[in-house]
């Protein structure tokens, strides 16, 4: 059970345009060396953010990426579903379920499961990821 | 983010071993009768499983498998990691850490939501889950 790393990467740089909210578009170039990712991976994990409306490109000389809108109203959740889908812990929760039993004793126990990372990963805006951080250095 | 299909199937074959406790050795027929699983596939699973002293196989024309301790003292947890090995959710929780920066604001995130996957995985044993869908049928 791992996150895929597709997922962590976007994380990563959707936290640096978090971080730089305000002030601009944030160049390509300032987000793979605050990351230490390639421009050539960042852009095929910036797509299906832009696709999903979290962040927009901005063309130009001066251009980069912008996050959509401001950090307390995205989601880690949204970030990571953009990339990988929804969060499907394993088969009975498939669309449609893949289940060889009705009444299956662990199957409340997955759903349940899934529904704690949702929620948990929902409650955690960039903000409020940021605003933790700063509280704990100060 | 998704648990393994080997780590899901055998969970659902522990169930078995666990609905069956008390009553001598399972064959492995009846698990992969009761689960859709082949005999093959069932085979391989169950080595990590024998290894960590999670069940005992019993050999012999009466021969089976049997769960090493009582239902009530196994975790859910236990059988995924002895599948897939600890629960790691991503990078900067390697051993040792992959990280490119230090006073990240995802690592706690990350470390928590790991933290709350095993909590919950630890927390749930193969009788307490064979219970909670019994009170629910009644």
């Amino acid at each position: 059970m791992r996150l895929s790393p597709a997922a962590e990467f976007a994380v990563r740089g959707v936290l640096v345009l978090a971080e730089n909210y305000g002030n601009g578009p944030v160049t390509l170039d300032t987000i793979c060396r605050a990351r230490g990712l390639s421009k050539q991976y960042l852009v095929k994990l910036f797509a299906p953010l832009i696709r999903a409306k979290l962040i927009t490109p901005i063309r130009g000389k001066k251009g980069g990426y912008l996050l959509a809108r401001p950090p307390k109203d995205i989601t880690v959740l949204e970030v990571i579903e953009a990339v990988e889908g929804p969060i499907v812990l394993n088969f009975c929760q498939d669309n449609p379920p893949q289940c060889d039993r009705t009444g299956c004793p662990m199957r409340d126990v997955w759903c349940d499961l899934q529904e704690t990372i949702r929620r948990k990963l929902k409650s955690m805006t960039f903000a409020s990821c940021i605003s933790a951080q700063a509280k704990k250095k100060a």
